[in-house]
Parts: C-alpha cells; structure tokens; sequence
C-alpha cells in the first residue's frame, strides 16, 4: 500500500494492527524515507553495517546521557582529537568515500603541509597592518608597505616569529567564539588567511606541489575524485612572470594529469571556474569571456561556472543575471547560493536565481528549507546540495550541528554530497572529518551504512561527469568499496 | 493556474514572461505558502502595516549589515534591553496577541513580581545544598536539613543575602555559556529553581496573588486567554493542611473566575493537568485516575492531559500508552513532544506516540521537521505546534534563533501558536519577548502584519475551546484588535 495513504489510514484512526504495530509502520514508513534507504546492502555489507552501527549506537547513545561527550554538538576546533578516536571516524576515514565536490583553489591542503610550504627556499616575509605578507623572490625587493626578509632569516632571529606564523595560517584557535565576535569577524579573518596564503601556494613550482599533495591527501582519505572551485589566480615565476587565468588552469591540468599517472585509481580532477562576486559588471563581463575560452580549450577539464565569496556582503546573483546568461550552453553552473542565515534576504534569495538559471548543484544552500517550494522543485530537477558541516560551523551559521538544516534534508531523502570546503583552515584533512560529523550528527540514530554508501555515490551521481565517465566512474569506486567491505569483513570475522 | 504547477512550468524552462516575471512569480508563490499569507488586510491595517514594516525593515537589514545588532542571534540574557528599545516589540507590545497556550503553573509570573512575593509575611528560609528552601510557616520548625529562619531577619542581618536570594529565584546570568556548559547543566538549574519557587506559590493566599498578578501580567501584555500545564503542586496552608489535586484545581478555577470578574475582556483560563513524566506506571495510573476526575468535576475547566519534565532524561510516551489510552475521551491530549536536538531518539519519536494517540496540539515539537512524514500528517490533522523562542534559547536547543526549525514550519504555512513556557526563569513578561523573537528572527524578511494576526488568531484556532467558545472568543479579540488597528492608525496619520 502506498506509503502515504497507509500513514494516513492509521492517523485517521483505522487502526490495521495494534498500537505498536502502527507505530512500528510510522517509524519505518518515516526510515524509508531517509537518504540512503533505497540502498540494498549485500550480507556482507549486512555484517559490516552490524559492526559500524555497534560502535555508532555506543558513541550515539553516550552522547545522549553525557551531552558534553557528543563531538556534533561542539566546535569542531575544540573536538578534533576525540573524534580521531572515534572507532566511527576510522571506519569512515578507511571507507571509499567517492569524490569531493566542494573544495577551494587555495585551501585544499591540510594546515600541516600548508605549514610545511613556508618551508620552501626563497620565500620571503613581511608585516603589513599585523598581517603576514609572503611571498616567493629572487631577492629582497623596496616595499614602501613592508621590508621583505627572507623567511629562514627572520625564523633564525626570533625563536617566536614561527609560532605568530603559525597563527596567520589558519582560523584555528583555542577559543573561537571569544576569537570571532560574529559572522561578518569570521569571514573577514578568513579573507586575511586566504590573502595571506594565496602568494605562498601560486608561486607555480610551490603550487604544482600544493596540488599534487592536495590530490594525494585525499587520495590516502579513499577519495578518488575532485571537483574544485576556482579564481584562477595570479600564479607567478620567481621572474616575474605571470601566468593569465587560462594558462594557470593549464597548470592544474598538468598537475591533475601527472597525478593520475602515478595514481591510476585516482578518477580525475575537474575545475569550476569560480571567480569573486563582489565585483562590478564589467570584471562579471571578463569572467564570462574567461570561462567561455575554457570551455574551448580544456572542454573536459571546465566542468562548471560558479562566484564565491561572502554572500551576505554581496553581490547577488541577480545583480548578473543578463551576463551570467552568456556563459556558453556547454558549461554548468554550479552556484554557491543561501549560505546564510537570512531568511528573505538577497542572500538566501539566491537559491532562486540559482535555480532558475539552472545550477546542477547548490554550493551550501544553508537557507534552502526556509524555501520549501524551491526545495521541493529543486529535489524534482536532481539539484544535489554540496553540505559542508565543518564550514558551516567554523563560518558561524550554526553551533551544534545537530540543528544544521541538512538533517531536515537528509530525512526528506533530498540529494546531497558532503565535502570538506577549505580544511586548510580549519584543521581538517580530506573528507572523513565532514563525513564523520553529517553521519553522526545530522543523520538520524537509525541512518547507517547504507547512508554513507549513499553519499559516497552521490557523488558520482551529481558529480559533472558524463554520462559514460559516471558509468565508468562508479564502477571504479564500486570496485574499491567491495574491496573494502571485503577487507573489513574478514577483519570482523576474526574478532 | 496552480501554484505547482506554475513554479514547475517556470522551471522546466518554459518561460512565462521573461526571466524577472518568473522570478518574481516564483518568489510571490512561496510567500503565498507562508504562515499568514491567507490573511487579508483592510485598508487601515495595511496602512499600520506599512508603518510597522518600515520599522521592522530598518531593524532587520541594520542586523544584516552588523549581525551584532541583530537580537533573535543573540542570548535573550543579552538583548532584553535591546529588545524593549525595538518599535518593532513596542508595537507588539500594544498589539492584542489572542491567547497563551503554552505556559507552566509554578513560572507564570514575570521574575520582578515573583521576587516581591519574597516580601510576604511568614516566609521562613534556609539553605540546603547550596540551595535556597522557602516555605511558609506560623513558626520556625525543628528541621535537620536547614535552619529555618523568618527572610525578614535573614535580609535584616545579611545585606548581601537579598542578592544571593534573586540569584536562586532565576536562570538569568550575566554569562550564560559559563554558567551552563551543556543541556543538562541547564536542566538541572531549571529543576533546582522549580524546587525554590514551588514553596513560595503553592501557599495558597500567596498562590492566589500569585495566579492573579500572573492574568494581570498577561492582560496588560494584551493577551487575554490562558490555557497552562499545571502539575497540580502540594499547596499548603500555614495550619498545615494540604490541598488534594481536586482541590487545587479549584483554587486556580476560583482565582480565574475572580479575574474574570474584575476584566471581563478577559476571555478565560483553562487547565491542562500536565504531571511529571519521570515516575513508574503505577504514578501515572494515578495522574489518570486524577485527570478523569477532575473532568467530571470541572468539565468546562479541564481541557487536557500531558507530562512533563525534560524531555531526554525521561520517560517517553511509549512506556505509558496502555495507561494513557484509559483517560477519558472527553479530554484532549496535548502533549510535549520533540523537545530535543536528538533525531531518532526516544524523545523526538515521542512525536510518533503523540500523533498517534491524537494529540491535539504538540508542545515545542522542535524535532518535528526531522520528521517530515509526521509533519505533513500532523499538518494535515491541524495539530499547531507550540513554539516557545526564548525558552528553546535558554534551555540550549539552539543559539541563533534563526536556525530555529518554526522557521521551515512558518516557511510552510504549518499552524504555529507562539508562547512564554517559563516567563519567571528567564526575565521574560508575557508574551511579547516571544513574538517579537518569532517575527523578527524566525520568519521571513517580507512577513508582516498578516503574521502576527495569524498567530493571534491561530491562538483560538487551535485552543481547546469549543466550537461556540471560539467563535465568541474570535469576536472577542477582533473588537479589541480593531481598537488596537484605529488607535495605530489614527497616531500614523498625525505624523
């Protein structure tokens, strides 16, 4: 019997069983719902899942009798280590996770790596407005601004120049919300550790590198593909050279290729050209030129058009929409929209804008259960969500994560993808962290296997491969799954 | 046309006008689905209604560009001063708001007037535990726990007791996040503060002013209909004699019809006997002996059952559905349910048992929106969920009141009623705090006047008032809301 009028039938009153087995009826009816209930597990996976939710149910329920012990619930600067010991985390760090759908250009290494780049020979340092400015040279340059020094040299002058270092490298800190008063505080202290980094890692030899331990960190994370935004910044030469934003997304092109030669099970690398919003028409009008010259030259690697930066501050979508319609028909989009807290606001508006103007995916889209219709129009188009737990919290839309809006998403069954957005700073590394806290969190005690299993071919799913690449794709990742489960399964058995 | 079908047209990329027709069909379409978009407003109210929008405007976008200034983001400990300082909660304020469904026995009065009663003769207290003990006496007793003395000579001797006194009688605190570390810690304060006040209002003169100034406190806050839980306390005489339920029940019926009596605008007060949920099977065979009871005795004043207490720590409605299908029919269930960051727990699966056993409103129901099948069947069935903003604050299911669930329900158009739960805990005074915090923080940037009278309106609606009752009610409060509409009206045009 259909699921609704079944439901309805009982909540009339036309009792079809007992109390208890009506109410059995409503929990599952409800269960089936969820995101990842259509997933039909093998026995293996069966017995894999017995084991995951073992260890799920202690954690869970542990959490609900001493709140302070739930990772979800708190900052994720202050839990980090007790989710790494997580018995769940490490399951989901050893699982194939698909790919990640929602990263950033400058941000994808972890802290640690990133770190270790400064590092690097010639890479000079200065102070301007408290901030640290880097950048690589053949020497010392005049800096009306700031006087250049080598890095090596100032860290060999002061023992604690390093540790202020550190500290310009990241959001991290040991009380956040004493750090970062509000929202806008946040964003602002990111765009200086974006502003700070960017001269580290597009110096292009420092670069290649970044990348490739970037694809490699996700890699050794069971992540085998990526989809990542991009400014196309400047990227440079010790020279002087600069290379324009069509020669830079050569330059990932040639990183992602080389990757994949060493790694043949890595499945591939795309780019969403995604420059800042906060622009005028003209700067849009040179985007859209950009992102239609990379269609035509690199057609399988420009998988996407996107504008990112802090949406609340502006501008809108709809301040672009007549440009935005010029980007060529063989381009999605892939817009960040409605992250934020508004309700009403050009911000969340964005959802329709986006929408309208046909995204493949939203990127966030925090506001969109304030837009039931959208919402229920979007999930009608295949319009996945790119839900990144971490961010969202460290970006100060939401505390406990147990009231992120995706928890309403995944029990509408709506389609997301979970992914890590700029980890670099916020200590996180490839996507388990971000998996561990929307399975955990957002999802429902009853969600399992089969919800992670979901996510990780959603990915594929919603992913901007073709046709044939997702065929090829999920098989490639199916294979490694079955390898995992596979390896996890004899590992239980001997217990 | 069909409003789905209309927005599905649009999006399939059938355009209907050009692309900002579309758009701003599609935005007109979901604000035709919010909570209040059915009302329709006369010329004077949409006059009022435009001078209140100016106001909530200024507020609403000064918070969009410095989020500190934005109040429903902020602990209510924090912004109550700010708040008062609001036109937007000004005119709230003057506004007749209908009715308050959600409202607890022993903290219905406002934290000043309860700490006044603290100046009644024969009040003896001591400490226990830390803890302040009150109680009215002829004479100071023998009493191993505490050293009962008169607060008369406790204030005389001690200048700094009054101080610590104020601190026992409230949750509020400079520093909230220091002083509660997690839901239970806040829970466990609430409780301790319960334990403290219940002496000083359950003596019966004291319990009489009590329940009176808590009517004045609402009526002068225009609010002119009661209905509260009530676990129907041991209240006490000076002579010792200790009123059974039945009786007590009497007492808050004779104060009620006395204040009506003396306001007779004032429509009425009905009682939901709401026991403690955290007892054995063969208590809550006697809380249903107690309910059946009292409404034979005072059919017109009883109007519902429920329990309560915090909600995680227990018990769940499951563990007494035997029992409780025995109340009588003629009583309505209006149960807490939901009341949990927690998805698929015993607590928010309360939510299942309540619909099932056909509640007729639901307390909180903050989990309700994990539960989308629930929810559109209990919107299916008018179940109005009751939404108390500050308390969900106070009690730590969320920080930022925009990441409120009621903003999906009122995104939705699901029946909400908007009300105080604990005025006295958290310095809060009837039910404009409240509302003004589900106007501004949870509803959308374009919500207006039409809110505001759909959630007074929904306050009748989804009473437990009669048929007939209602209607009179509705007649009732739409006098005083047209007065209140020509007054308003009147002052806008002499400016």
């Amino acid at each position: 019997m259909q699921a609704k009028v079944l439901t309805f039938l009982i909540l009339s009153g036309v009792a079809l069983g007992d109390y208890w087995s009506d109410r059995d009826k409503l929990i599952a009816i409800e269960e089936s719902q969820m995101l990842g209930s259509d997933v039909v597990l093998t026995e293996e996976e069966e017995a894999v899942n017995e084991f995951l939710m073992k260890d799920k149910l202690r954690e869970y329920d542990s959490g609900f009798t001493n709140p302070r012990l739930f990772s979800p619930s708190r900052h994720f600067f202050e839990v980090r280590d007790n989710i790494e010991e997580s018995n769940v985390f490490k399951f989901i760090k050893q699982m194939p996770k698909g790919g990640a759908l929602h990263g950033h250009d400058t941000s994808l290494l972890s802290y640690n790596a990133l770190y270790n780049l400064t590092y690097e020979d010639n890479l000079y340092a200065c102070t301007v407005n408290k901030r640290l400015k880097l950048k690589f040279m053949n020497a010392s340059v005049e800096d009306e601004e700031c006087k250049w020094k080598l890095l090596s040299d100032l860290r060999k002058e002061d023992p604690y120049y390093d540790v202020w270092l550190q500290s310009q490298l990241t959001l991290v800190t040991e009380n956040p919300r004493e750090a970062y008063q509000d929202i806008n505080e946040v964003w602002r202290a990111l765009d200086d550790v974006f502003e700070t980094v960017t001269p580290l890692v597009t110096y292009r030899p420092v670069m290649e590198t970044y990348v490739y331990q970037a694809l490699l960190e996700l890699y050794e994370d069971n992540v085998f593909y990526l989809e990542f935004r991009s400014t196309l910044p400047e990227v440079y030469e010790l020279n002087g050279y600069v290379y324009n934003p069509i020669e830079v997304a050569g330059i990932y092109k040639k990183v992602a290729d080389k990757f994949k030669q060493d790694y043949p099970d890595f499945i591939d690398v795309r780019l969403i050209y995604a420059p800042v919003r906060n622009v005028n028409n003209a700067t849009v009008e040179e985007y859209v030129n950009i992102v239609n010259e990379l269609e035509i030259r690199y057609p399988g690697f420009l998988v996407g058009f996107d504008l990112v930066g802090q949406e609340d501050i502006g501008k809108p979508l709809s301040e672009f929409i007549q440009l935005i319609q010029t980007v060529s028909q063989n381009i999605s989009f892939i817009f960040h929209a409605g992250e934020t807290n508004w309700f009403g606001s050009s911000t969340d508006l964005n959802l329709v804008d986006a929408i309208l103007l046909g995204t493949k995916r939203i990127g966030h889209g925090y506001g969109l259960i304030k837009h039931p219709l959208l919402m229920a129009l979007a999930k009608n188009k295949g319009i996945a969500v790119e839900v990144c737990p971490i961010s969202n919290q460290v970006l100060m839309l939401v505390e406990d994560l147990r009231n992120h809006p995706a928890a309403h998403l995944i029990a509408s069954g709506y389609p997301i993808v979970v992914s890590y957005d700029d980890p670099s700073f916020w200590g996180s590394k490839g996507l388990s962290y971000d998996f561990y806290l929307a399975f955990m969190g957002m999802a429902s005690r009853s969600s399992d296997l089969r919800l992670l299993k979901k996510l990780a071919e959603n990915s594929f799913t919603y992913s901007a491969l073709s046709v044939v690449e997702k065929r090829v794709a999920k098989r490639k990742w199916h294979k490694t799954w079955n390898t995992f489960i596979g390896t996890t399964y004899r590992s239980i058995s001997r217990l």
